[in-house]
């Protein structure tokens, strides 16, 4: 496959989206070469950048690039962790970005349809200002809303109103060839064929490109309660989770913590947690209706981490401290990102997140390696954080690069073999993109592997779509 | 495709499950050659019925009719309405109705792991015995639970709980070369490449053998209370649906019925429903955690029916009289049975039902048929009834055949298309089968059907899984 670009392709493309919407000037396409993830090294710079400014445009693109085998990487909001939007194989960055309009926000279905530039920030003030409410929350609300299907994006909500893929109900899809397919629509059910959607929602753009994307709403939730709730250790934490569901309650989010990076956080931030008791906390968030059922829930929950062992409940009910818990909580990960070298986010039955998090601190001691580890502890979504410094007096120290890098491919072994045998998978909604490729065959099997070949050939038969992701 | 089995080959598989779990005689096979859609023309006995004990005998099954390229039809309890499990073109009809048991009941994950052949009615009670709860509830409790993933089944509380889908958390797959695969497990996330579990619900059985589910599970619900909503006319009541949704309340159910059809199952069934004033009633069946809670609930459902014009509200809030009422709507379908063709399942967007139930009155005018239309409003999932028979006097007169069998397909392509019109689906639950395959076409354009076929290439190259179906 010849990734360089002949001038009269490239001719052929800007004659399609308009001259200034194709370039490869370094200074501005060098920005279109890497996504989140911290080392910098991944990034390969593309040979075209091409924004296309309609799905039209797009397969216009795609029948161009396939005829001459050119790699396509469709880019997002560019804040994948793993590598995925890279262009790997050089070729086309096809950036999504001026497919930015929230389309139709539909009461009377509650759905809305959004072309797939629009970013989540904006897309959530679209859907609110209109009344209704979109649950799912992935961290970075600067991600595109394409790029949260791709990779089935999941965030702390999932543990009550699920991953992205529960609010999707229709894609278009560019297929490699040119096509342009609608998949679902406005409908709550279907059972007509094999379900594609599903099959792309995930597929990290190695399928085709999404353009579009009907989503389900709901109608906006009453009120919303977060609970801080330091333990001393980590098992009797994270061993009140199952205990709560058991109980019939299902949070909006159930996140544990450690209380360094909070350390770290409250400095970068200049805002104040609620408590630096204990090492372990729970962050636990709770919706209802009224208030009454509000004021249950948090007894009942209070209760039951009381019962436990939890040092104290802090309960953060006003907007402004509810806001200072919850702006904590989402910037850890900038906070410490000068440090880190990768975020894992393994997933494991509920009930083994204590059992792998015990096994991640034995291999930080082991290996004499920082690895900060919180996440979304009833989903059993857990973000260990691999890193290039050490936590001294409330701040992160510099290790060299000699000491830190020899450690990171056998501690990503070891956590991702522990996470195998507790059933797990090694990303849980990041996606496998680039990083995680050569670890892929630790957690399905070959066969299963073979299988996706199988499909990425049906779509994809030059191989065109976002190359050497995956498994390719 | 050879259909017609070798002496030695079935000497080969019966060495594999058993002389007495491999049979021919028509006595014992003719069971085994359909479903439960009406027309038993549509009927094919088995060349043979291969009831394995285990996914390793089924893998061994499987490989030898691979290698010998004889089709092999998977069987649940055969409670399709499409065909799905006939055996079109002879071969193998494989029984999973010995893989009965259900494996696990892991209240600290909150997932049950349940065999293919274990029955709905049998998993939920093992289930709530278990003090948790398996919320969806597709018609039929004799499903297998193995055919509910192959249709991706759905029934009347998808607009609170979501389909079958959204609870499948793991599958095991034997593939047609014989290949035991774990999709999924007990897991809340996963973005861990493309995501074949979701591609093999609603597949009906065409990608390889469900053996085992993993499922997911929620506490048990306190309380439960059905409403019915009697309206004069049919539009007042449709158009209500959506306006409970926007308030913000979810209910577990809403069904919207005619009066005929209920007459006709309270006559057959000796039961009482609670009103016959109007001429569509809504059925509205509401959860909630206190009797606050319920009350409140109850009143605000009330109150938006009464705006929009309802005749009256009745409330079923002791067991018994909801499970008359329950059981009245469960049972239409076997009181009507004798007069039925077919039951369609068309799925629309929730705000089209009222505009495509008035298409299908006016067809019913034009091609004087008579077709009952009942169903999950709020789902948009309307099951329009075909019928042989026409409603006189509270009861079914017998329509003779040279009057209906000419005007079924006329009426199925004219609600087809339609639904089409709409953005809908031909099957919201039910499946495509042999039924509905050659309509495929007029609700899926031709390149979607394609990758279809590629899909079915990689994962069955030689066509021996349930061939004949959706679009084979």
């Amino acid at each position: 496959m010849s990734s360089k670009i002949a001038p009269a392709v490239r001719a052929a493309i800007e004659a399609v989206v308009g001259a200034g919407q194709a370039f490869s000037d370094p200074d501005k396409s060098r920005d279109y070469g890497h996504d989140e993830f911290s080392l910098k090294e991944i990034a390969r710079e593309p040979d075209l950048v091409v924004r296309p400014g309609s799905a039209a445009e797009v397969a216009a693109v795609l029948r161009i690039a396939n005829a001459h085998g050119i790699p396509v990487t469709p880019r997002g909001g560019a804040t994948g962790l793993c590598g995925g939007c890279v262009p790997v194989r050089g070729g086309i960055v096809l950036s999504l970005e001026r497919l930015d309009r929230v389309l139709d926000i539909d009461a009377d279905n509650q759905m809305a349809v959004t072309e797939a530039g629009v970013r989540l920030s904006d897309f959530i003030r679209t859907v609110e200002e209109a009344g209704l409410y979109f649950p799912p929350h992935p961290g970075d609300e600067s991600a595109m809303m394409g790029g949260l299907a791709a990779t089935n994006a999941g965030g702390s909500r999932a543990v009550k109103y699920g991953t992205i893929r529960t609010y999707v109900r229709g894609l278009e899809l560019v297929t490699p060839s040119g096509d342009v397919l609608e998949l679902g629509g406005k409908l709550e059910k279907s059972s007509t064929g094999y379900n594609l959607m599903h099959l792309v929602i995930g597929s990290e753009g190695t399928l085709g490109v999404v353009t579009k994307l009907t989503l389900h709403l709901m109608a906006r939730p009453g009120l919303m309660r977060s609970l801080v709730v330091p333990f001393e250790a980590l098992e009797p934490a994270l061993e009140t989770v199952p205990l709560i569901m058991k109980r019939g309650i299902v949070p909006l989010a159930v996140e544990f913590l450690e209380v360094e990076p909070i350390v770290i956080t409250e400095a970068h931030l200049g805002k104040t947690w609620p408590t630096k008791l204990g090492r372990t906390h729970l962050l636990i968030i709770l919706d209802a209706s009224t208030d009454e059922e509000m004021d249950r829930l948090s007894q009942d929950v209070a209760g039951i981490c009381c019962e436990r062992g939890a040092i104290d409940v802090f309960i953060a009910d006003t907007p402004s401290k509810q806001d200072e818990v919850l702006t904590i909580r989402s910037r850890i990960y900038d906070a410490i990102k000068a440090g880190t070298v990768e975020i894992l986010d393994i997933a494991v039955p509920r009930a083994e997140v204590a059992g792998h998090v015990r096994k991640v601190r034995e291999v930080a001691a082991r290996y004499d390696i920082w690895l900060p580890t919180f996440g979304h502890a009833a989903d059993g979504n857990v973000h260990t954080h691999i890193m290039k410094a050490r936590y001294e007096n409330g701040a992160m120290t510099p290790v060299p690069e000699s000491e830190w890098r020899p450690k990171t491919d056998p501690v990503r072994q070891e956590l991702f073999r522990d996470c195998r045998a507790r059933g797990g998978v090694i990303s849980g909604e990041h996606g496998i993109g680039l990083v995680k490729k050569p670890y892929l065959p630790l957690t399905l099997d070959g066969r299963q592997i073979d299988l996706m070949r199988g499909i990425k050939k049906a779509f994809d038969p030059n191989g065109i779509m976002n190359p050497g992701k995956i498994f390719d």
